[in-house]
Order: C-alpha cells, then structure tokens, then sequence
C-alpha cells in the first residue's frame, strides 16, 4: 500500500490503539515487552540479514564512519535491544500515579493523575536500535507509536518492527500500537508533522530537521538530539582531568548527539598542555579545525569557518577556538550552541558556579564528560531522546517524559461563589 | 513606532530582560510586583479613562453582554488587579529550587533544578486584567513577556501596560520585562507567532485563534482557554445536584472558557426535573438550543444544529442533547469536546469512576462544576491560563508551569566508560 493512503488508515489505528494501551494493566504491557524481546531474538537472523543490505548501501552512499556504527545491527546490538525491552518492562510504571491530592477551600476534592500523551510521531535518524528503544517506552507509557525511521535504516527497521508488531498482537493489545511508516521519501515525514491523529511528535536529528519540523509540523512537538556541544577549558583546569575529558567526549562514539563537537580553551592554557592534547586528539584520528592561535598550536589543524562554530560533526572532527575568559566562552556557547550539554573544566569554585548558572542548556557540567547526558547513564532507565527545547522535557526523556497529567476533581455537588 | 519595526527590536530587548530576570533574587521581583500594584492603583483615572474608550466601541461593534463584561475595568477590578500582583509576590518563588539531586553509577552528581522558559509571549482575549496577571506571573517567574491582547481592549491595555513598565523601570529591572505590542491588526499576531526571540507562546482563545497557531507559529506554544465544557446529568443523578451545578457553570461568569456550553442527559431522567430546570435557565436568560428530545420539554428552545455541539458560546447560551446513557456521553465529549472541563452528575460510583478514567480532559468532575477549573481555586495562587494540550502543563497554569528545567552535573574528571 502506498503511504498516502496509509498514513490516515495509520492514524486511525493508533487512535485506537491509544485507547487500549491507556487502560492497558502494567502487568499486559510487561507482557507484551517480553514478547517482543524474544521476537527480536528469535528474528535475528532476518534483522541482521536486512540489516546487510542497508550497510552495503550506506556504504555505496559514502556514508561516514560513524554514520555506518550507528546504522549497523550485530546479534551483540540486537541482544542489547531485546534486553532494552527486559529493562523497560522492570521499570516502574508511571500511568496512574498520583502525584498529589488535596481539598481545595470550596471543599472539593482534586487529584493529580498521570495519564500517558496519546499518539506519539518518532521522526528518527538511521540508528535501528532507536525502533526498538522507543517503541518499549511508549508501550511501556501506555501511549501508540508511529515510527519513521532514517531512510538509511529502511530495511533494517522494517525487521525490526514486522518482529515488535508480530509479538504486539501475540500479547493481544492492537496492532495500532506500534507501527512504522514504510517510505523512504521526505514528504512521507511532512505528512507526518502533519497528522492530527498524532498528539506529540518527537523529531529526533540535527538542524535540517528541525527546520521542516518549525516550517511543516501541525502538531506540537519536542525537538530532541541536536548536539552541538561544547568544552571549555578554563585558566584553573586540571590537564589530566581536560584531556581525559575531551578525548572521552570526542572520541568515545562521535556519531552521538552528546559528543563533544567545539572545544574553547582560555589563551592563558599552557602551549605545552594544548600541543600535547591537539597532537594526541589527531593521533586518535580527530580531524581539527581551529583558530589562528589554535593552528600555531597544532600544525595539522585546517583553519575553522565561521560554519564550524554551528556545526554538528556527528564525526572525528572537532572545532577549536581560543577564548579571553569564561564570559566569552559563555557568550559563544549562547550564540553558536543547541543548548544540549556544555562543560566547563576547572579548579575555580566561582567559574564552576557562575558558568552552570548562566549557560542556558540541558545539562551543564562542571568537570564531567559531556557524554553523561543520557537516559541510562542519568538513571531514567531508558531514553527516547535528548530535549533540547524548555517546553514539557529537557534534557534526556525517560517514560514520565512521555506522560501528561489530567485532574480528577470529586465533589457533592459544590458550585461556584 | 511602527509593529512591523518595533516587533524585532521588542524580542531584542526581552531577549536581554530574560536574562536578567533570570539572574533576579526574589526579593528583587517581589519588590518589582507591589511596586506594579501600586502604580495600578496610583494610574486608576487613566486607565478606566481608556477603557471606557474600549466599552464604547465595543458596545458601538455590538459585542455580546458577557464579552462587554470581560472588558470592562472599574475601580474594583483594578483594585483586585492589584490585590492579585502582590498576592502573586507572596507566593513561593519556583526558580532555582532543586526537586532532586542523586550521584549516578559513575559517580558524578545530577541536580535537577527549576529556571525560567525565558521569553515568553502571550496572545489573548480582550480581557484587561489578564495583562496585568500575565505580567505579574512572567516577571515572578523570571521570564520576560511581550502580551499582544484582544484589539477590542487596546486602550485598556495601553494603559495599563504603561503603569506595570513604569514600575518595573522603577524598580531597576529592564524595560524589556513586561511589553505589549501596540497593533491592532491581525498580521501583528501572526508576526509574533514567529519572533524567534519567544521561547514559548501561549496563546489564550477559541478555535480561530487555535488554527492560525496551528498554521503560523513558528514557536513552541501551550495553547490555553479553549473550553467547550460538558455537564453530563446521569440517570442517578440528585436532581438538586444537578441543578445547581448546570446553572452556577453557565450563568455564574458565561463570558469565560470554564463555563458549560452543552449538557447532555440520560434519556431515561424524569421529564419534570428536565422541565423545571430548562425553563429555570429559560429564566435565567438563558437561550437553549436542543435536540428533539430537548425541544418537547422546553418549548421556549430552538433547534440544534451540527454546529451548536462544537461551539463554544461564551454566552447565555447552552446547547442539550439527550444520550442513551454515560458511552453516548463520553463518546459525544471525546467527539466535539476541547479537553477542557467535563462534569458527570452521578450517585453511581461505577459511573463516576468510569467517566473520570475514560474522558480524556484536564480536569474531569463527579458532582461538582466546570468552573472550579481555575487556578485560584485549585490553590496555585493564580494562573496565566489553562491548558487544553497535553505537552508541557495541563489544566490550570500557575508559576512552576512557566518554568522548565535543566540538569547540572558536577564531577572530578569522570568519563564515559
């Protein structure tokens, strides 16, 4: 079926689907996690064989290397899915919660209840793991999900999904619940900002996609992922700790959002220390670009554009730039940053304070690769992204994330004075 | 100045205001808003001066009696105008307060604290004191706000805004704290949903409103006040119960988004209770637009048409509609309703129970009426408007909901392992 006409029919089901999960017990939707984990592993052969097809064609599209990490499916990562689900499935559930009941001055009682958003729209890059991750948070949260996965995953989210769905409805919740767009054109995902049935997109990606999202989307939305994230080497650093740090935050898995992609250091740093990290950050592969005092300091670094203070490498490069001070390090992040997670390394009790007080991100840090900035790592469990906006989540979203709240008020037949 | 060249410098300077604001202790806002209270009461003259302007042309352009009392601004009003500012500055300031703080596996610290959303732009109804809670709720909440108001109060709010600016110059925060766009026309609204310089817009209105944000912004936006509010009378229903609530939630303020616009009713409750209570709020000046069942007990009402179940009146006005039992009811409501405040007048307490899980609103009710709805009421302290979305906030929105948060982690050389 072509996916204008699909879309609508899409739409509807998850409406439904919604409904059910809704009222869905945490023991059913455990269930279902369950079944879906065993069905990714009882079709890894099929995901990995898809999967095949999908690295060969990046391959031929010269994607970068980092782009082929993300895009590439082993029966390791497809373990890591299936266990993904196991650890939702454990997780506590919030749907019902009450966070609050009180008797209001009219005598009326009023209660704070966590309700899960509806239908939700994951626009996503071409990381297959990211299919299975958000669908269990968004069953687990008791909402439907329509997946649009990046074009390069195309069959690998395919598996991915024919195997979720298939264990969906072995659990006997809906088919609605978890469903994919099967289109690799762009005007599939236009369509998609655009489908009232959805209640919250979540688009997960870099600036291209946030632009068509403010330009296309007709419903609201959290943008999530764009990482341009920043270290600030101040005057007082500790070396040991600043070279651990960016080397972590660079090189550990660049294709990430909470890679580090701009490094500023105070032009009182030892040209010692700088040489030593520049030199060791190219040794490891980095490609840097940097400022005129940077490039005296690294022979190998290009000279940066004005293009590189915005941009999101999502690779082995790294902008370099020299800064007077920490306000000229916060003014740059505030100016060229995605307001995702920003570092500063330093020994000065007042530069930490000031500089988490006044940079305007998700998660700003005091000596700390920037890589912590996730789910996991924060607790949650498990993420479906990083908000990098204020409105409803920010900063890594976990399952309260995907939740609203609705007020139930009982009363005796009370009226207004 | 003209809007279309005063609207980029506006998001300018609110853009810096925001930052101050920020940065501002609570002591300093608190002393900012009794200052605004005071500069309320000291421009009194002025501003009913102006808003007489604004009665006279609305009453010229023919607006309905409930939105000409809207309007209005007496003495008393800007008295609890005032009164609400410095309530307002009594009430515990959000920003900065840290809900939690946990070491993580890898040891580094995570606090979680509040701040504000930054700039903020309000898009509302021709309500004027909704300027001057507005104004209060942003500046305590440390965000700037530039307020676009109904055309229909732009002397009004002139006035208005004039005393609050002159007020928070006084007390030493930026002009830029609390602005008002001078524009009466339409493209003045629309150019606003797209200043980038608004972190969130929150438009307050009925459905035209809603679709231009829906088509225009370019924002993030909580949409507010949106309230085609339902009573549902039960087949159990205590008629007294009954009784007053359907008449205090639409004849008590009708001009307001919390007041009931349809009631629905089981078609097995006794025609002498319907009888009595349709021709009550017959009396009561109100119009009833009814389906056949309706017209057979109340001569006096005309004819529902498709149309009457979506709209939302603001007025004596009340659309009834006679439903097979609570699946109809709910099913009318998720079908034609906005998700505001919907009421279900039961003794059953499966059908209290039922109606409150199953009715997807922010406030649902058993035995009590819609217009409870409110922040005052529900003990925030006041409110900037409700919201019908499920992103963000829902329901009444007071201080934390003006605020977002964000994550600082400290650490001493941590990396990701």
């Amino acid at each position: 079926m072509n996916w204008i006409d699909e879309l609508p029919e899409m739409g509807r089901r998850a409406k439904i689907a919604a409904k059910a999960l809704a009222g869905a017990t945490s023991d059913r939707k455990n269930k279902a996690l369950a079944l879906m984990a065993e069905s990714l592993r009882g079709n890894a052969r099929a995901i990995t064989g898809k999967n095949a097809m999908d690295v060969e064609d990046g391959r031929k599209n010269g994607l970068s290397s980092a782009m082929i990490d993300r895009l590439t499916v082993t029966n390791s990562r497809i373990e890591a899915m299936a266990a993904g689900l196991e650890e939702i499935a454990a997780l506590r559930d919030p749907v019902g919660e009450i966070d609050a009941t009180w008797t209001t001055a009219s005598g009326v009682t009023v209660s704070r209840v966590r309700v899960p958003l509806g239908v939700i729209g994951m626009i996503y890059e071409a990381r297959p793991n990211v299919t299975s991750d958000a669908a269990g948070l968004c069953l687990k949260s008791g909402n439907a999900v329509i997946l649009r996965g990046g074009k390069e995953a195309y069959h690998s989210n395919s598996a991915i999904t024919a195997a979720l769905t298939e264990a969906v409805v072995a659990s006997g919740l809906p088919h609605g619940a978890v469903q994919a767009l099967s289109a690799r054109d762009r005007e599939a995902s236009v369509a998609m900002m655009r489908l009232q049935d959805i209640d919250v997109l979540i688009p997960r990606g870099g600036l291209s996609l946030k632009k068509s999202v403010m330009e296309n989307a007709r419903v609201p939305y959290i943008m999530t992922g764009m990482g341009n994230c920043h270290i600030y080497i101040d005057e007082s650093a500790d070396f040991e700790k600043a070279r651990s740090i960016v080397i972590n935050a660079k090189c550990q898995r660049p294709g990430v959002c909470n890679a580090v992609e701009t490094m500023l250091f105070h032009d009182r740093l030892s040209d010692g220390f700088l040489e030593s990290l520049l030199s060791e950050l190219t040794r490891l592969g980095v490609e840097i670009r940097g400022d005129e005092r940077t490039r005296g300091l690294c022979p190998a670094s290009l000279a940066a554009t004005e293009e590189d203070w915005g941009a999101e490498y999502n690779d082995l490069i790294l902008a370099v730039k020299s800064v007077k001070g920490i306000d000229e390090a916060i003014d740059h992040i505030e100016r060229y940053g995605t307001h995702h997670s920003d570092c500063i390394v330093t020994e000065s009790y007042t530069n930490a304070r000031k500089f988490q007080s006044d940079v305007d991100s998700a998660a700003v840090y005091v000596n700390a690769s920037t890589r912590f900035t996730d789910g996991g790592e924060f607790g949650f469990g498990a993420e479906i992204g990083i908000s990098t906006q204020k409105l409803h989540a920010r900063g890594p979203m976990g399952l309260e994330q995907l939740t609203s709240i609705k007020y139930i008020i009982n009363g005796d037949g009370q009226v207004r004075g």
